[in-house]
């Protein structure tokens, strides 16, 4: 699997709304939000599910990576999906970062990649 | 190699306009654009080199990807960063699309990938 998931009983909004609240008690800020549902329906008349991809970055990690190896922009920030599936179900899913990083093959960088991953289970663990 | 990489015979600001006119040739959309240099000056006073991530998407190709699994947002937009190091030579780091969905496993996505990454291939032949 390539995605930490969750499904949660909260609204569209309000799961994102939680998501930055627990972020940040992490030390995440939100950098970008792309609105997956509006892109689609703007630029090729699609229709989709509520959608968003939320770009979520702490400036200590993304330092300490960018120290590791200068090109490791290419891997920020951390994504996390909010969609709310047919059965108006919200669903969140977070970019595995071990598996994203595995593709550097460094191990200073995994090591950073796990303590990434270990904020990001704490924040999927306490929304409910 | 996690990333096709480029050094080029640009400015830093000359590269990004160079890049989104070549983007746009193969259908893809800047939709987000993080400055790391500013980020991490802001949040935790580091001074850093110029250093952007552009966030690429083609709706196409991802409106395909997502038919595929509807998680694969977690691997979108494609990141391209470009970076001024202290010799003043400008360097593009296009996030490798194959290497990236890897961790994904599934042949489908692995063929958009490689469309995606002929994209990014002719985007880094076309800028000098």
């Amino acid at each position: 699997m390539f995605s930490l998931d969750k499904k949660v009983q909260l609204s569209f909004e309000g799961t994102i709304q939680r998501l930055t609240e627990e972020l940040k008690k992490e030390g995440f800020g939100i950098l970008t939000q792309i609105d997956i549902k509006d892109t689609l329906k703007k630029k090729i008349d699609q229709d989709f599910q509520p959608y968003i991809i939320l770009g979520a970055c702490n400036p200590h990690f993304a330092s300490k990576a960018l120290s590791l190896n200068d090109k490791i922009g290419v891997f920020l920030p951390c994504n996390i999906v909010v969609q709310q599936h047919a059965d108006d179900q919200v669903q969140i899913s977070i970019g595995d970062p071990e598996e994203m990083m595995k593709a550097a093959s460094n191990p200073a960088l995994m090591s950073l990649a796990h303590n990434v991953k270990k904020s990001m289970e704490r924040v999927l663990s306490n929304i409910s």
